[in-house]
């Protein structure tokens, strides 16, 4: 196998946090220049997105959760998608909360504030799409309620799906570190939050990959 | 068990089209109203969107997928979501970008047109959202570019990831539905979509949830 990836982005890096929670290296192609995935790349790929995972016999996995998924389920140990029916679909459900209403509202800030993404408000698309203002500012209002309502969860719980480390934890920091690089704030109300970053910062999968 | 509902919206459909497939029959609440959800149903809910699973212990289990994989673990026969490691990550993988670049990019051009979401540009949240008529624009290119795409994999596969249905199509024939009550047109050219569309259309999972 071989996994293209970009070490800067935040897709990546979740199966980059799974790879060293579970202990494994597989080869690794770096395919980003500058604020672009190389051409050679993007010619080849499923959908024009990091990561994807290249199997032994030429198919292409893209999308980051199904990539650890099938890592999973090859190397199950630790489980990081649950173990029962219950957990993992608590595991779940906090997992696409994450990427929807937090890697995707951070993308909406990002790719719409910097002038490298300009015509590039989205990834994956050869169609041009402008950046447009608003978005920049209702991005800003989902990070806000993203950490809002983490924080709600993170008063009961020691991890985002519960009382484990899970791959809704990789999605979440991944969120967490891609807010504070494109500048936006863990809410100074939030300390159940900034109490799991810290201890999230300190894991070692989380902190080779910053 | 229960599940929360509302019968016209694309991602509830995603469960019925799954329970119809696997021939299950559970309680089901409607807790739509108008074009909003209803107030008791909203103070309970983890994410404030349908579906949602309610346990008999009282977890609730948003995501139409997780809610899904939790219902195939118990009921794994026929099974939707890949039964080896590489084709369970084909369909996930499809499953989601039909998602984010189907359901997501339908809802972006629905959500920020219809007078009825005024305020309420986005599901799930509480603060005010404003229609972005940028959006309208963008959702519509997305549209176009996500049955683009989708004809291309569909020139090589009977079904969205391969030979067999999997929930891969489920959440494609929900964003095609959900294109078409938009006022959204599958591309003339796209003939391959326009193909299994019709073929999908014809299932009784997918028909009896029109």
């Amino acid at each position: 196998v071989k996994l293209y990836t970009w070490k800067h982005a935040p897709n990546p890096r979740r199966v980059a946090i799974f790879l060293a929670e579970k202990g494994l290296e597989i080869p690794v192609e770096e395919v980003g220049e500058g604020a672009q995935l190389k051409p050679d790349f993007l010619a080849k790929s499923v959908h024009r997105r990091v990561p994807e995972l290249e199997l032994d016999d030429g198919t292409r996995i893209g999308e980051a959760m199904a990539i650890c998924r099938y890592l999973e389920a090859l190397h199950p140990n630790p489980r990081l998608f649950g173990d029962d029916p219950k957990h993992a679909a608590l595991i779940e459900m906090w997992e696409r909360w994450c990427e929807a209403d937090g890697v995707f509202a951070v993308a909406e800030v990002f790719r719409n504030k910097l002038p490298a993404f300009a015509g590039r408000g989205l990834s994956g698309y050869t169609e041009t799409t402008h950046q447009i203002p608003a978005l920049v500012e209702r991005g800003t209002l989902r990070v806000r309620a993203f950490f809002e309502r983490l924080d709600r969860q993170l008063a009961g719980h020691k991890y985002v799906a519960g009382e484990r480390f899970s791959v809704a934890d990789i999605t979440a920091v991944c969120a967490t570190d891609f807010a504070l690089r494109t500048k936006l704030q863990i809410p100074a109300e939030c300390a159940n939050v900034s109490r799991w970053h810290a201890e999230l910062s300190a894991r070692p999968s989380v902190a080779i990959t910053r």
